[in-house]
């Protein structure tokens, strides 16, 4: 990556930006809230179009994720380059393993692909509210 | 690390085996809960025992985490042997800047340093209720 002196230390990043970037990876973690307290898994997922996908099986992400808030974050820091950066997206998750809405239809398009064992044969989809994401460089 | 063909493919770690994991390592991310909506942030934290600590500036960790539940954690995974982990602590967060409760005091022993640009003149603490780590090996 490019980069000048007169850059900014910490810049936003656009949803367009954000997208491409969710695109390029596959592994993140998901934040759900179990009474009041939050918790955090790394998934697997996969991206149609604005909707994250990722599989489960039976377990907290499919008990309390399902119809309520939920968050994806992916993030990377490069400490030859000092550049780090972070992506978030906010937003209502779906029970997608075989609903007919079309949040459910365009999450079965894409084939995320667990590396944790064992059977993950539900599908949870992520309905985007907010795609955010920051990029800064250390100074040298 | 060593593994024969005998061992689960999937094992929860102990709170002792996750401490030792947390102090290895500096770079995780922190879960706080924003008007029922789970955020995701890359913080750089310290460990004094089992209290977690980062800084952070005013913005939304500042404003939502102290006398709030909220979720460290980090993860790894190693495509060369196959082997995944992710550790979690689930508790309640702390302003320990000028506080004098013990896990103030402790939080204030350590010190966190932050890859992020920006004033962080603020220290937060976790008072862990719950550490909970697991770790998978992929089968050849």
């Amino acid at each position: 990556m490019k980069t000048n002196g007169s850059e900014a230390e910490l810049e936003e990043l656009s949803e367009v930006e954000c997208l491409d970037v969710l695109e390029q990876h596959s592994l993140g973690r998901i934040a759900v809230v179990v009474d009041g307290q939050p918790q955090i898994f790394p998934v697997n997922y996969a991206m149609s179009g604005r909707v994250v996908t990722f599989r489960t099986g039976s377990g907290t992400k499919l008990s309390h994720a399902p119809g309520s808030k939920v968050c994806l974050e992916i993030d990377e820091y490069d400490s030859s380059t000092g550049v780090g950066w972070s992506v978030m997206v906010q937003g209502m998750a779906v029970d997608a393993t075989d609903a007919f809405d079309d949040v459910s239809w365009a999450a079965r398009a894409v084939a995320p692909w667990p590396l944790a064992p064992g059977a993950k044969p539900f599908r949870i989809a992520i309905e985007p509210s907010q795609i955010t994401g920051r990029r800064f460089r250390r100074r040298a």
